[in-house]
């Protein structure tokens, strides 16, 4: 075999067996498929020291989700833990660029953060996926995707009325002035989870600090094992 | 502040603050957005010891890409470092699992896998992906969204009657026989980059090992400062 290494400015060339055609298919090692003997999840958990999962944060717009999504996030990077959060904003900026926020394409929405997120897990990563997902069917098409207890969907339960006086992006105002449309809860449902794993529930206007709710879910995660390979 | 723990089954409920409705906006501290100080790409990192990245393979049908993938997932996860192969066709049963073999929906297919290469670098991973991405156009707008370097484009570049030859998947048969329409190679192009990280060019039927072909791939992400944090 004639192997010949070429280097063009930054570029790499690496030209292999050059007009040497007389080797047989079958000795072709490019040829035999490896798939088998990749590298898996328990492979990367192993590295990580950690299992990969997914957080579902579900609740109103200005429930905070974004904000407990970070805190969680700071909390288990100080135990050298690797997280990522999908946030559904971001996403809307990149993946999901090409989606309006019909009612189908918010079920398209959630879907493909569902789908980014099983892969995230799969890599190992604790992934903190923080979107509205009104859907009760959107959310548990998620959950089907994921392996049995690697799903842990936190619903951010606070009243209609606390979320709107934050208002923090504006949006219940825009809604209501009809400038908005189709705006969970305002003129869209929100369908809370039947059965989720943790349900954070503020009755009032009083709430726990971020870092306390976010103790809460790493306490959950400890208890089933996912903060150890 | 009063905070309750409820346990139902499996389920966690934390009700916070029932029935205090007295405190005022300001002192709720979910209202203060922390997104500033959350994780960031280098803070994973330095867990990691390693450079989120995205080393992107191209190539026609049975060019040895995915066989190439697994080969350098193994090399670098026996060297402790995070690895993820994103794989066109497992894509294609999950996120991708609406789209079809058009033109469109073939530029939509990479844009996505783009897009979600992107995240996994940006969460620290090596992310290896392997596609026959054959529009020039579509790979650059991959390259496009990642910072400079960190999209380290990998041209398989075996002849197209080689890759007839191993027809691993039997689909060149059926492109030939007219049963698959618009196959790369066959009655659909393969637009090569212009200019790529790495060239593997291979000239004759002769080929060099998956795993000497990993090391050279692993040599670079060495050289350029991705096997640290």
């Amino acid at each position: 075999m004639m192997t010949m290494i070429i280097k063009i400015f930054n570029q790499v060339i690496i030209q292999v067996g050059k007009n040497l055609r007389q080797m047989s298919n079958s000795e072709n090692p490019l040829n035999i498929l490896w798939h088998e003997s990749s590298i898996h999840k328990l492979d990367r958990q192993e590295i990580l020291q950690q299992k990969g999962c997914v957080i579902w944060l579900t609740g109103l717009s200005g429930s905070g989700k974004s904000t407990l999504a970070c805190a969680v996030s700071q909390s288990l990077h100080s135990r050298g833990k690797l997280t990522y959060i999908l946030d559904g904003d971001n996403i809307r900026h990149g993946l999901n660029r090409d989606l309006s926020f019909s009612k189908e394409d918010r079920s398209e929405n959630i879907r493909r953060i569902g789908e980014v997120a099983k892969l995230l897990a799969d890599a190992g990563v604790i992934c903190i996926a923080s979107s509205i997902s009104p859907y009760r069917k959107d959310r548990d098409a998620c959950r089907a995707l994921l392996p049995k207890g690697d799903f842990i969907e936190v619903f951010i339960d606070v009243p209609l009325y606390v979320c709107e006086a934050r208002d923090p992006k504006g949006l219940y105002k825009l809604a209501r002035a009809g400038k908005v449309k189709g705006f969970t809860g305002v003129d869209d449902p929100y369908e809370p989870p039947c059965s989720c794993e943790i349900v954070l529930q503020q009755k009032g206007t009083d709430s726990m600090s971020p870092s306390d709710t976010a103790e809460i879910l790493i306490s959950y995660l400890e208890k089933n094992g996912y903060l150890r390979a």
